[in-house]
């Protein structure tokens, strides 16, 4: 979305394109959940619809009445402060309300949120239409892999998406060889500090001394990821953290998640399942997997500063953007005088800063305008279903 | 269905109430599964089918080729002996074939199963059309107790059947106390010998030597079980078996499935959320359950052979069919001399001979004409999602 | 135990018994749990010792006090009516009290009830030392299972006893064939009516009307069970009740418990690791397996009733006794008009009746003279740490 | 251990040590284990017996045959270099080699140590005698850390240690208020430097930018988290982690690990049940509840470069050290060039840093001389079973 777009507008425009991904499904697609960590695409139209009835209709429109009372407790994902929740896990039991409601239910409050705006003016209400928008371009990218999650179950192997619809579950390809792209140390300033929206994880700006290190131009392709498989990769305790050697002995991991073996290699995606291409990037691996993989060529993760400065110098690297989410080795934690927001609203980031792992970038599956430079995201170290690559890195003279 | 209509008529029948049960559900209802032992309502539209497709297209239509390559190994339940099976847990994730493929399915075989009728007689194909109706009628009392347990999980308590559907998940109350029958010592033959269907698990007919008994007139009814538990019974650990006792512990069981209690009683049903009627059957109880509540008020459960032999007197006992299944205190076993079928239908009944308890009578969601004096139906002593209740037995100056 | 020794000797003589198989392990050999189902022989010494300080000694001792006052709580297995019980799966933390502590105990409580029935006579304190004498007989065995699956996870395959110690993990082997002895119809008087001690689940005596069948003369052995193996007894679904199917796959299980496979067949036993014996009866067997191999050879289990009925018969039917526990297919269930004792004393047996599967005869590890026509032994299905095998039966032409 | 100790000096007093704390436990207590996270003391003390073995005698020693071919399996830990593993949450089962074998072990073990020493003369081998001491001395940790769980789970509230033993499980109390220790900011050196023994953990040495924080004084003290949980802090879940709340929810925890609430406050400790001292610090908490005080009470946890750097300023802080390790917010991670030594001695820290806390300073437990400011221990969020306790830390103006 340009820049050139009123709130309003982006508004619209984000609203319209969560419809646009589920008209590709039918209601049955749109209902079910195929893991804990996943929701029905149903889920996901009503979720960020409660977001703007909770969080702008409930505060400023005073003649606020909810759709339905028992929504707030459906929809509800993880806020405490808002009350009780549906158990996550079974999402994929609400077969009422249907598709055909849960669509009224966004027609209803978007027709009051548009009534609002155009009687009301706040930067509060401002700023929550803005994060409600992120947080809807959020769920976007969610409904995308979520959905390709439970598609993949099914042996029929169904078609989502035909290659033209403009929703990409695969790059261009870049033939070239890894490049290494040297950076001198620096004391760096690391954190959101321009105009325009960041999350609160993003802030507050700070330093950090970052020791010299080389980054890879591209992200390791499946040809090259073929290869580390082919030479007893997962099978080989040395080259894997404890955590995740235990992690491929239990849940018998042998292959990146949508990778199909059978006299030849396939990849499952939302157009359908492919024969493996050697030149896309591999995708949908673990923390864990991408360490490996690493520890194999005698290279390293980044850390999420190293990435965020390397981006900043702009250095010719490809594949920053639009591509894969890149694993870096820093766990998830707050800046150095990161406070958490008052109110429920407070609950969006700062509760999950343990026991996952920064990914930066963004994937083929983000939303346009979406990504920027001090974007955090944030997975456990097991994590697949989303689209996760690699993105190598190394100290000078030691790794 | 009246014995004068032909096979074929029933068979027509059959198929159609399979329908007339789906249509009072959305395409999000009929693909939902609520928990392993359930499976969805088009799970069980296209598994019915798949048997018809399996065990009488496949074997005697010469012009056989299968609806869909695929359905072979999605629709088969457990029959080791077709081939692999879709894992049960994850029925509730196909999301496609959709809802109006199935009913494609559904009218395909229809047709090709009208069009070998005319042309092709024998023994056997009649014997397995039988079969296929009988084992239809199951899975319609299972889409009814599958269904009711899925909306029950849904905070918006939906109603799937307005009163006057014919379909009911209530009965008639009986307001007497109940009465205590006598029955004599016997050697009773046990078993089904009479012409017409039955399962290979109700033979052969042999003798039981029976001591005498008394046996309850009516079932256990709500009013009478409320007070087993207002008089603490969840909390006694001396009435319980041992492993009902960790069962209730574990699984923080306090009463039957369907009740529910803010500051009175009510019970979901398919009509909906209702008070609770004392004078109905006390229904979706475990074998633990009943056994415990038997202990309670100094009586036992039956075994399977005293139910027949009582039923077989007619001895003015009410509500042994069309109410609820009735536990006994026998275990799911082979009858004396009883051989398990050559092939693929040898699975249907006996190699669940274990760990398992015979239930006798029939229920409210039993289809018409399905029940039989010597039926057998059998589930784990855990299981209350059937339309389980109690009929209490009495050893004489014993118990 | 010859029957003309006096109550108070054969108490004696069991006392001692205890303490002679304890003998032969160290204090951590003592301590250890191996699972849940088994105990630490240590536990094992307190707890038959708390059975008569509790039953008896608190009953009918005047100048009664606990030996300790925590022993209540720790060495209470499951008797509810008693009060609460340490979890049972931790039983092997309690290093506190340490072994000398325990036989300590044992001598004074031994004292105690010594002193007591010098003092005191009465019928009933008389039933309660036999109970307790039969009730430390059935843990006698209990000790040498439970000592033989934690010896067996050592990967050193510890030796606990040398073969001249007249306590037995192997019996004399029967070269000859099986031979099928056949038993008429017969409505027969089943349970224990002599004089003599028996449990309360052997009552009371009652009649069961068994048609013809066959039983076998002797146990199956290894050499037959190994054939069951080499064509892939354990690789075929249609062999295996459902549930044994379910277990074998998921815990992976390939032949009998003790079985060792390197490039030849060993089996474990207290004697050490040895060559498996073909003539050997095979042991250590689930319910499930012994089903399945009888599956295999187009035999069945016998039912309890008619393993008691040809026992009585006495006809040349080897192997009854001391030899294996022999599965039967009757699911543990009380006999027409049994009826629970008052107290705590009611919780020995009644309580058990759900989800188990009678053995009868008794095993090599049986404490001689504690075995009976009647005796009922009972273990859920997938049970193997006892010694358990096969006896196979037939219909007659049927089968 | 004075510095002015030869290298073989320290070995042997180390040595010593192990068994000093094993003389107080009895062959049971040596030998039993409470948990997975927990080791047997008799494993303890063969393992760090076995890492001598195999990295020293098997490296150097001309003449080496091992004490017993089974204890390469038995007592290696997690060395995938060197071979297969017992399965670690089975190391109770163990009771073979006994506490007096083990102890031979040992003797034989040390005796060929101090021939070889006395013959053989490299760095690589001081190295490893070196590691091998600091090894044991981690190992001491933990035996006490693992008897205080085993014998808390006891109801007999066993005492392990007089008061007077030298062993401390608990510290000086220090009455006053925290005072607020102002730190500036600075690019710091962080990692060790000096001559001495240090983990490959804490180099290399590298530089690190801190923002402006201020620093706790002393530990929070159980009167203060009394007041916290007092407060409702474990029923607030906008104070905690949301893996945290999680945590506390399923597993139930209201209270450190260690605190007994009957109708008032103890605390087990191995010098017995205590009443609860408000003025110690308190001890054996998790991470979440670490951090969910720190919110209560609007402060947060240091990170682990923070901690160092004001330890290296030795700025008043007080209970640095021999009190409780100190969580910190930074997860357990590599520093920038840090390099895995080659072999199966890399396996020594490296393959640990995911999914872990670093905690800081050392605890009453850990053995004199073997703390340092650069030390970097590491535990699961979760982890409650080591001395853990709370230094707070605030961010100027912010938190």
């Amino acid at each position: 979305m340009s820049a050139t777009l009123t709130l309003i507008e982006r508004w619209t425009k984000t609203r319209e394109y969560s419809l646009r991904i589920a008209a590709y499904l039918s209601a049955e697609d749109a209902a079910a959940q195929s893991m804990p960590d996943a929701s029905p695409i149903k889920w996901h139209l009503a979720h960020t619809t409660w977001f703007f009835e909770t969080f702008i209709l409930e505060t400023f429109d005073p003649d606020f009445h909810a759709f339905h009372p028992a929504f707030k407790l459906l929809f509800n994902s993880y806020y405490n402060g808002i009350g009780e929740q549906y158990p996550r896990p079974q999402r994929g039991l609400l077969t009422r309300p249907d598709l055909k409601e849960v669509l009224e239910y966004r027609h209803a409050v978007d027709e009051r949120i548009q009534l609002l705006y155009q009687h009301h003016s706040s930067i509060k209400c401002d700023e929550l239409i803005e994060l409600g928008i992120q947080h809807e371009q959020q769920h976007q990218e969610l409904m995308l892999t979520d959905i390709k999650h439970l598609l993949s179950s099914n042996p029929l192997n169904p078609v989502m998406l035909a290659e033209d619809t403009g929703i990409l579950d695969t790059v261009d390809a870049i033939p070239a060889a890894i490049d290494w792209h040297y950076f001198e140390p620096a004391l760096q300033e690391i954190g959101h500090h321009e105009a325009g929206f960041c999350f609160d994880n993003e802030t507050p700006r700070h330093r950090q001394f970052i020791e010299e290190f080389q980054l890879a131009s591209r992200l390791v392709n499946n040809g090259e990821y073929l290869a580390f498989i082919e030479a007893g990769g997962y099978t080989n305790p040395t080259l894997w953290l404890a955590d995740g050697w235990n992690w491929i002995i239990q849940q018998q991991i042998k292959h990146p998640l949508y990778w199909r073996h059978t006299n030849h290699w396939q990849e499952f995606t939302l157009h359908g399942l492919h024969e493996l291409d050697p030149l896309q990037p591999v995708c949908h691996l673990s923390f864990f997997e991408a360490s490996a993989y690493a520890s194999w060529v005698g290279a390293r993760l980044p850390t999420e500063a190293e990435w965020e400065y390397a981006a900043q110098k702009n250095a010719q690297l490809t594949q920053l953007f639009a591509c894969c989410w890149q694993w870096t080795s820093s766990s998830y934690a707050p800046y150095p005088g990161y406070a958490i927001a008052e109110g429920a609203i407070g609950e969006y980031n700062g509760k999950f800063m343990v026991n996952q792992y920064v990914l930066r970038g963004s994937s083929a599956f983000t939303p346009k305008h979406h990504s920027r430079l001090t974007y955090r995201n944030f997975f456990p170290a097991s994590a697949r279903w989303q689209r996760t690559g690699i993105r190598l890195a190394r100290s000078i003279g030691k790794d």
